[in-house]
């Protein structure tokens, strides 16, 4: 299998997919439309979890775990729920398989009673239990989050963006008022902005999401909207305020201070590993992956460039002092001393995304110095070994912005302001990116709009200023300042 | 609900689910035989999860995720694997729900072409996988472990024992060579004891498995085997090699370094939830819980006893500085402001099992002492507030080992050795507990004792000595000592 990868800039989708299989990150699962998260993934998805999960503890929420599979008949309960979900549900109906004729058989006999279905998402079968938890405003509010995998039986799946089955954290919590609800929401929002710019580097647009693209039970959908490498939008993260619209569904009330029977409000909200998708398509290039140094795998790769065992021996000597302190203060390494060329390891390393490159050879260790390469503009500078850790530490906090940076001008460049949906028709069509407009909040003018362009509402901006605009498509007084963009 | 528990002197098993119950470890799942982990048992879980996956990391191993779904003819691949798997797997036949005339039913035009199993353990679909990424003795060894939920229809289940769906890690690796997978298999053995003994305070013997009680697909099943609070069995984590079964089955084969084609030697290991379990059983008293310092989610609970709002804040600035000590080390605590009565809180606290309580009033704190109560011992005494961070830790190492060494104490107490099938016999209807004997290695032997006892080979003894010892069944010269015990 060759090493290098489809460029980039000429095949951005054969590019994602190329690099997703040649870095290691993943790979496709025996069953359609399945994945498998490859060790080099995984630390990645690891690294993540791990921030995410540091989040969500130290703002007061606990994790649990809740049962993959859920009675049939819960996801009637909701209304608009089961609309979202029913048509793309695993189901589980037989219990046990055996000896056929051909082969091994579902056996008739392990008929199920009622069918199960694998979650899709868990809010039916966390009400289900909430009930019997909450009874008095002193249970409340109750703060859980899970990881889990969940399936969604989906048609047309690309590696992370969308698997039937993936890997998430989804929060479900239970509120006395409106007010605190809404206020759960947003600090979830908040801590999912952190997640994507300060970690992932990758810059989000928060805000809400239109009647059409809401979470199916919600009353309000807030999301993080990141644009990708191609211009295209990416729904990396939703927060939702679900009312009491589950608590309803599911009769679960508390009883109030002053002894009255209430119900209680919800939020959830949920990340997945799609969100690997999005630093892949955020700061990947033609070479192949750059990784924000936060959740790299390896931050530095230590590429040794040795002829014989005594250059080897004296270049192990050389390194290990500053490999100690790497280890001690938590720099994640990985020395490359496999025979393949310098060459070859260069390539490698860089499709990887590693984001600093260490070389040393026999002259580097007589002269006390390395050189460091940076994944992410290419430099390469000698130093000397002496103090490289506090380098080596600069440099990832350097990385670190400049990822980020870069990100936030490739957005703010191929994001368009206009009034005109004749500019609007053709921004979408030659340019795509961001355009950024008023709508009148109907959702016969959204629907219209995807129709005729592709584009939809990814982001009711929250910050819009909306005094004198008109709906780019109607011309009647715009509601919203909003974000239209084609979408993942 | 009261929150004494059934008496674990009195209903053992009652007991069992009662302190599950109460203690806010789990809860029953709306689907028979689920299981939901409430927060305070996963948090028990995430500490041991956390101590095993570093031990697992630091001897090499990688964390990747596979599919939760494995088409069903994969599991037909290996003869051994699908007579033990079969009878008792979800089945996924169809992926959408529509609206019927009684609400929502199985949509037939969804029938999938081939069915699709959830996964009750992974080895086919990862060994599938495992065909493509190895070619070359340079992709050996692979060494990868995942996290992950596997569901197994049982028909009797039991919290955390048995259920349909559990929480587990199941290692899966490839070797070059027989010695290699052996190694393996024993080095994650060694693994497993350290974790029940030095993190879980859980004595286990190690040992093979006899062929009835092997994994349906391994050479040899290695295990570690505890005895529980009521002198039954506990099969608590195995490890297995698995020979060229699964490579032979997935046609996995390697280049050599001289240039020959070989098949790849293979082995799998896991523990899951059932460790805590092992846990709850083996340290539980008529109290509730009593929870080993390295894993219990809290490792001191904080009592304050206060009337006044003056008191409150004089205790709470007492304690300050010690509370930020136990912080900044890492020393796991709860504060227990609520209003209900100290001895509810006492009561409370002891069920869940919280190693270490500390008290502590306005007069405590104008002598500047803290009450320390031990849950192991039930040990009370008043200390210096200078220095209770010292105190603290050396007591949670006391408790750590204390609990050990009862535990172990137990079993040797509860472990008897014989020659004659008339005493096994009555000792297994007596005593119960762990009956050390010699045994023939015969499977018809291990039958009859079975049918006529209900106990089977628990674990042949890896440091056993033979010489001379005769088979307590058939009187025949002994090939194995072994112990027989109830299991669960």
């Amino acid at each position: 299998m060759s090493k290098k990868v489809i460029p980039r800039s000429q095949n951005f989708s054969g590019w994602y997919t190329d690099v997703i299989t040649k870095a290691g990150l993943a790979d496709y699962g025996p069953v359609k439309g399945t994945m498998v998260i490859k060790p080099y993934g995984f630390s990645l998805w690891e690294n993540l979890r791990d921030s995410l999960d540091k989040m969500i503890k130290d703002s007061g929420h606990v994790n649990a775990y809740f049962p993959l599979f859920i009675p049939k008949s819960f996801l009637a309960q909701e209304a608009e729920h089961v609309e979202g979900f029913a048509k793309e549900c695993a189901v589980v109906t037989h219990s046990r398989l055996k000896a056929g004729k051909d082969g091994l058989i579902v056996d008739p006999e392990s008929k199920l009673d009622e069918e199960v279905i694998v979650r899709p998402t868990s809010e039916t079968v966390i009400w289900s239990m909430y009930k019997k938890w909450i009874q008095s405003y002193r249970d409340l509010p109750l703060l859980i989050n899970q990881w889990a995998n969940v399936v969604r039986w989906e048609m047309r799946t690309r590696l992370f963006l969308r698997t039937t089955e993936f890997l998430w954290q989804e929060g479900h919590t239970a509120h006395a008022t409106e007010e605190e609800a809404e206020k759960e929401t947003l600090l979830i929002l908040s801590i999912y902005k952190k997640l994507a710019e300060e970690f992932l580097a990758v810059p989000v647009l928060t805000g809400l999401k239109s009647e059409a693209e809401k979470f199916a039970g919600a009353e309000r959908t807030y999301c993080i909207e990141a644009m990708m490498g191609d211009k295209r939008a990416l729904q990396a993260g939703t927060s939702h305020n679900l009312g009491q619209n589950f608590a309803k569904a599911f009769g679960v009330t508390f009883q109030t201070e002053d002894n009255k029977e209430k119900y209680v409000h919800a939020t959830s909200w949920g990340v997945s590993t799609r969100l690997l998708g999005a630093v892949i398509m955020t700061h990947g290039d033609d070479k192949g992956l750059r990784l924000p140094p936060k959740i790299a795998p390896y931050q530095i790769v230590i590429v040794p460039i040795f002829r014989t065992d005594e250059d080897r021996q004296n270049i192990h000597h050389f390194l290990e002092p500053a490999l100690n302190k790497f280890k001690n203060n938590g720099v994640r390494y990985y020395e490359d001393w496999s025979p393949n060329s310098p060459g070859f390891k260069f390539n490698e390393w860089e499709m990887k995304g590693v984001p600093i490159r260490l070389e040393v050879g026999p002259r580097d260790v007589n002269e006390s110095n390395v050189i460091l390469a940076r994944r992410d503009t290419g430099e390469k500078k000698s130093y000397s070994i002496n103090g490289i850790f506090s380098k080596v530490s600069e440099l990832l906090e350097e990385i670190q912005n400049n990822l980020f940076q870069q990100a936030l001008t490739f957005r703010e460049n191929h994001t368009h302001s206009t009034d005109s949906y004749e500019e609007f028709k053709s921004l979408i069509k030659e340019k795509g990116g961001f355009i950024k407009c008023g709508w009148d909040g109907e959702s016969e003018t959204e629907l219209r709009i995807k129709e005729e362009t592709k584009a939809t509402v990814r982001c009711i901006l929250s910050d819009g200023e909306i005094s004198k605009k008109m709906c780019v498509y109607s011309g009647k007084p715009a509601k919203y300042e909003v974000i239209f963009a084609k979408a993942y």
